[in-house]
């Protein structure tokens, strides 16, 4: 029996020729990342454990991107925490306020992940680098912290589910409906432990932002981590930003899945996921009239430029609704700055939307716009837990880029077609 | 003896032909304001008093700035008070999220303070709409729900100190080394229930944007307002903003004052007030090399678009230095808008500093940006007491945008000269 893509990753980290799914492994990384959450927590356990040296100063990326620009002290003094780390062992890649973004954003904008990758990051959300091809989850702050030291670490090979992508998003369709369908259809532990491979001839019609969005998602079904077939798209995404050598890892035909969907793109539709869990997805003819008080349109799932762009069609020309915040969060410094040249900023601030300078923000309830008691939010972040982004009784309802906007003109959850 | 600038203002407003120095008036008032601090206490002091209607619903006014975007659940829920009470009394000139700015640049900036009026607001920089030629002070916020409900407050009239403007600013000097200068000279109770009353052949060389910078301070000096002559750079100022009639009140010739200064702009020099008090104040040949963490330009100081053209001078083509992080943030969205198309906001990024939805943020220790011990901060804000911008064990150092520029990209307090 043949190996999936994820599993030829692991076997080659590993120095085996062929792993299984449910074998234990060691593996080397390529990448060990932490945010100003996680890091201080691993700093604290590598200071305790002796360690003398992280194990590639180049290998090793902090993003201070949760509650940075700072909201508090003690935000101010986890992030003080990773800055003096990243002075100590000349970190290469500390990103920090003024040269940052939302982690997820900016790894792969910076080109510190390729195809063929093994990359563990202190962050759930690490799933979302499989879009390049490379195999990237979520791991503790003490795996953190072993990783950083030694480079390796251990994993159970995972199983997988494949996808078979087919056909093209209709116009206002959006990745984020895609993978709101899929969670909604196979749940919250859907794929439990497991690979999510995305592949199939429809998978040209997807951009990188597009697999971004849906491979940061993964987690949300339970999975181990998301995984896209390398191909034309993806290179060219590479192309201009990753200088080193790298490879790329095909499934073999006679890989074994636990299951296989074929997703139709070309059926999809705008998608909301209802508090309080991301399965909850509803499409239009089931969705009643909804009123809201916040839009939040950023975030490592949908922060990038094309859903700026997304966001902007509709909104140009228009007015958010009286009584509602429309937040809008450029995912990074990069993007904030295209952004603002296609004059994408300009349409929001003149619908009456704040920008906000790049941060994780309201998405996990850190700062930058969380609810009050009773308050609603469409968001185009990627979980809707009870309390998420504030208030244990505020609620969160997922949406696309496309649909956030549409809600921030209505000041109810709508879609595209109500504005546009 | 004849009135001053102030006197004739409170004496108009109370319907007296004169009044004097330390004598009790009940003035009526043409605007009330709160913030998303205050306000909620005005509003429960409302409800409890059992009041039923504003005095006015045009000349009621209400911000949210300080904890805006909301940082958390408590800033959240101020907000919702006061969003709610809006819209129950039909306040026109509430401001939120999106439509918003720092209160004390935004309502200049809209055309709520005209030369003449009586102005109070339960923020204590309130005093900045002197620059208008307005009388204004900050309360607390009982009175402010009793200028809600009444339309009316009591006040001793003060007495005042006369600040004679002559000559003309050297380049890289600013109007907050100016009022830095004069706090330096007469402490920070040196006008301790006072007017400063501002005029001179040499106001004409003081753009509004200066007069505003320097109002704001007065409070710094203790004083119960500042106020500016008016002249040709004011009725320019509100020529397209205010909309409705106006009084202009001009001192008397014989009118008292307890002291008069003359400030020959000439003479002054960048100059920064150190931790931790605004009369600290000092010029570079009394500044020794202090290493800084952090930077932030903006505040109802120093965040219009004079201060962020004069920073972005000084940023254009270069690099925020290593471990430094530098926070701007426009006042108002207008000022956002503006400085975007202008190319500033660009040069900002471009030298590596975050940009800011507008906020009054860090400036009170509220959130974006906020100092973890033993950090310093070069702020283009008003206060450097203790803890003001974060931990009790940080500092503070208030400087012009030009300095605060200069020390950003040196990475210690450091003037124009050095870097240019």
């Amino acid at each position: 029996m043949g190996m999936t893509m994820t599993q030829k990753i692991l076997a080659a980290h590993a120095g085996l020729d062929e792993v299984k799914a449910g074998q234990l492994i060691m593996a080397n990384l390529d990448l060990v990342l932490g945010n100003d959450v996680t890091s201080p927590v691993a700093i604290n356990e590598f200071n305790k454990a002796g360690f003398t040296d992280v194990f590639d100063k180049n290998k090793v990326t902090m993003v201070m991107d949760h509650f940075a620009p700072n909201k508090d002290i003690k935000s101010a003094t986890q992030c003080k925490t990773c800055r003096d780390f990243a002075s100590k062992y000349d970190i290469k890649n500390y990103f920090d306020v003024g040269d940052m973004g939302i982690e997820h954003a900016l790894l792969p904008e910076k080109g510190l992940v390729a195809p063929g990758d093994c990359v563990i990051g202190a962050d759930s959300h690490t799933c979302t680098y499989g879009a390049l091809g490379a195999f990237s989850t979520g791991i503790g702050s003490t795996d953190m912290c072993a990783g950083m030291a030694k480079g390796k670490t251990w994993f159970k090979v995972p199983a997988a589910i494949k996808f078979n992508i087919v056909g093209k998003l209709p116009k206002y369709s959006a990745a984020k409906d895609v993978i709101l369908h899929i969670i909604g259809m196979i749940g919250v532990d859907g794929a439990l432990y497991k690979s999510m491979e995305f592949s199939g001839e429809g998978l040209k019609n997807l951009s990188m932002e597009d697999r971004l969005c849906m491979a940061n998602m993964a987690i949300e079904a339970g999975a181990k981590n998301g995984i896209f077939a390398v191909d034309d798209v993806t290179l060219d995404y590479i192309k201009d930003k990753v200088d080193r050598e790298y490879k790329i890892y095909k499934a073999d035909d006679d890989a074994e899945y636990e299951a296989e969907y074929t997703i139709d793109l070309s059926q999809i539709k705008p998608t909301v996921a209802f508090p309080h869990l991301p399965e909850n997805a509803r499409t239009f003819d089931d969705i009643p009239e909804v009123k809201i008080d916040q839009v939040v349109i950023g975030s490592c799932t949908n922060g990038r430029i094309e859903d700026l762009r997304c966001a902007a069609e509709i909104l140009d020309g228009k007015k958010v609704a009286k009584n509602v915040r429309c937040i809008v969060i450029p995912a990074t410094q990069k993007v904030y700055m295209q952004a603002m040249k296609e004059g994408l900023l300009e349409i929001f601030i003149n619908a009456g939307c704040a920008v906000s300078t790049p941060t994780c923000g309201p998405c996990l309830g850190g700062h930058m716009g969380i609810l009050a008691k009773g308050e609603r939010a469409v968001a185009t972040t990627n979980r809707n837990f009870v309390g998420r982004m504030g208030h244990p009784e505020s609620e969160v309802y997922l949406a696309s880029p496309y649909v956030a906007a549409a809600s921030a003109v209505t000041g109810k959850i709508s879609q595209p077609s109500e504005v546009m």
